[in-house]
């Protein structure tokens, strides 16, 4: 792991390597991609099942998973894994309770009425991917949500395990946060398959989800087809920390980034060169026993920083450049940065505020923007499973004396039939 | 303009040939797009003004146009025009200052804080298109949610006129609202220009407004890089009648929508059969008065109808099958079908609301999803413009207790180091 002084230079080399990783859409993939979203367009179910034998090797155990066999896996499911789900769904719903949006009215003393309406979606499609990424943690993150909406039904995808069953933690968690249906399928045809529904699986009007470069593809070029939730790079934290900092804690927050993928980046930025030291020495004693010990090794190698600075106002100035995924504040005071901290996805307050509590526990999303994106997009939410609609009542009388103005607009746009429209209302 | 029977078979035809309209990204169009992107991102400034020196056929008067001359345009301009768009404006600010959302906080007995926090992004770049389609009253509908919701700064991007000037209407608008910069350039090399940043230009968070192919096809492929506004296509509007409506106003409020764009879909779906022949023949009759009858009468050829159909509530499955862009109910009672009416953009309700009121002046914004997006997609709005991002404190109590949950999720999910960020705070 680098140790990088912050001079101006030296720090904005790595930030620049730092953005490499990202990158735009890989376009041999999205080749590829394209040629599956339109061989499921067209041929459907039998499209989907024959990527599955090809990229699978075998067909799954069912397409669909029958009702009873997610009910099963929840009876036959251990009681302490179900408690742990259920306490986190608890506090994960209380906070998106507190993201519900009302509409509004305005009824005007003219008559005028204006207003908004805000609705859930109808039907979202979550993927789930499979192998090792397959977290419990997400389908709550996912679906909690959208429940809160009130999306009316939630269909799930995901690959079947090597053996042609589903992944039992899975349809626990599904099960336990109301997932209405679960399909056995993976990749970028199980993505359009949602996006245009097929004879068996149905048309979703949103996918969300998390999933590898032909998932992601599939989303972005599907995007305007459905609604999709983000385009996800790899997994960020940033911590800033000064000499009130634990190096043990730092040194383990930044690796339970770090061991996501050997794209993860995990950076710290302090004020305390003695902390740098004693973090790195950490990073090296943790390490040894963490199962994840290659993937953290190489993610820190490639991607991860300490980068020392010399003022409390500099470090914010860099995590806002940054823009991280996750941004944890082991300082002293840790309220007084939260109105200059710009961008960021999740910001972890104090030395107790691990970003994993966040990941699992807390109750905000752990489906944050990555890569950057924080400067523009925001957290998963509520919101993300919502429609706007705006409504106009207008009286004759209102319209009246509005007329002249709508009509010179109109007309100074070249758009007569407006005009028109407007006037025809008053024609005797 | 088709007249057609609601049977299950007919309308079904008609609505599959309307899906056809939209599609998704033309192929060629991306690859052309594409590489305009790549050599913007690579050459700045100087393939901005190459590509506009190609595309336009001459460089503009200025690249960016001097605050004096935005001051000039305003100073100039007619009377009325200001005072119009003033009072569009106070309109347009009062419906969007209802859409403004306050953070929360939930600070807890035990010590624990979460919240989320809301912002206005930092920079937001407003594309405004050239010739016939420079419209005033989508500088004012893009710009003024963007200041409501705490854009720090706007910069518009317009191409030049033939000769090579700013659009004078354009700039006023600009100056009206509150435009902080203005660039003359277009076409996909402006949308990479704000995306990217060059010399000049400067790089920003968001990108909204509409464009022809070349713009949609760049904001699409630059989805990631920056955020955009939504995926455009042709403008739509249903109108929905019963016999309480005035075929005059039917008539004119069809071709009001057609004249915008020979793609552009005008259906009526009726309960009354009389009501469709007199509509029929007054939009003859309109027609012959409006400058742009070429283009309505090849829209309301191709993409128009009107569908008779036998209940008030098959009207309403129909456009909601639809989901169409702006939608009217000329129909008695009005209000009685707000909440049955799932999917549209806009909603327009009784004899008065007729559509150009919402493009100009009720409040509500006129940038709405099209092609069916209003199933998933909203209106512009504070929203468009702003970013949350959550925060979470915890005690080192309140740690200990969850500990033991989040340790079960994370060592079930294969999450070691996740675990161990855990369990190493409470490690003597």
């Amino acid at each position: 792991m680098k140790k990088i002084y912050a001079n101006g230079t030296d720090e904005k080399a790595f930030l620049d390597e730092l953005k490499r990783r990202s990158g735009e859409t890989n376009k041999k993939v999205a080749e590829t991609v394209s040629a599956i979203i339109d061989d499921v367009k067209e041929n459907g179910d039998e499209a989907v099942k024959r990527y599955t034998l090809k990229f699978d090797g075998s067909l799954p155990e069912y397409y669909e998973v029958p009702r009873d066999v997610i009910n099963d896996a929840l009876n036959e499911a251990d009681e302490e894994l179900i408690n742990a789900l259920l306490n986190a769904m608890e506090n994960i719903a209380d906070f998106h309770n507190r993201q519900r949006e009302q509409g509004f009215i305005n009824a005007k003393e003219n008559g005028v009425i204006l207003g908004q309406r805000i609705r859930g979606l109808e039907r979202v499609g979550l993927y789930v991917p499979g192998g090792t990424a397959a977290y419990p943690s997400s389908v709550l993150m996912n679906a909690i949500p959208a429940k809160i909406a009130g999306v009316k039904e939630i269909v799930m995808i995901t690959p079947p395990l090597k053996d042609g069953t589903p992944n039992k933690d899975i349809l626990v968690a599904a099960a336990v946060c109301g997932v209405d249906r679960v399909f056995l399928a993976g990749g970028a045809q199980a993505i359009a398959a949602l996006a245009y529904g097929t004879e068996e699986i149905p048309k979703c009007d949103k996918i969300v989800g998390p999933g590898n470069i032909y998932v992601a593809t599939a989303k972005k070029l599907l995007y305007g087809t459905v609604d999709i939730d983000m385009i996800a790079g790899p997994s960020e934290i940033l911590v800033l920390a000064d000499e009130t900092a634990d190096p043990k804690f730092a040194a383990a927050d930044l690796m339970s980034q770090a061991e996501h993928d050997v794209l993860a980046s995990s950076i710290m930025v302090t004020t305390s060169e003695k902390l740098a030291d004693e973090t790195l020495a950490e990073i090296e004693r943790q390490m040894q026993y963490l199962s994840r010990k290659d993937i953290i090794a190489k993610s820190l190698e490639d991607y991860g920083a300490i980068i020392i600075t010399d003022c409390r106002h500099c470090a914010v100035e860099l995590a806002n450049a940054i823009a991280p995924e996750h941004l944890e504040v082991l300082m002293e005071n840790p309220f007084e940065l939260l109105g200059s901290l710009d961008n960021a996805g999740s910001i972890f307050l104090g030395h107790y505020a691990s970003e994993p509590l966040g990941d699992y526990y807390a109750g905000p999303n752990h489906v944050l923007p990555t890569s950057g994106t924080a400067r523009f997009f925001s957290p998963l939410g509520v919101a993300s499973f919502t429609k706007r609609s705006s409504y106009i009542y207008y009286t004759q009388e209102a319209l009246a004396e509005a007329k002249d103005d709508i009509v010179l607009i109109a007309e100074r746009e070249g758009l007569t039939a407006h005009a028109n429209a407007i006037k025809v209302r008053f024609e005797d």
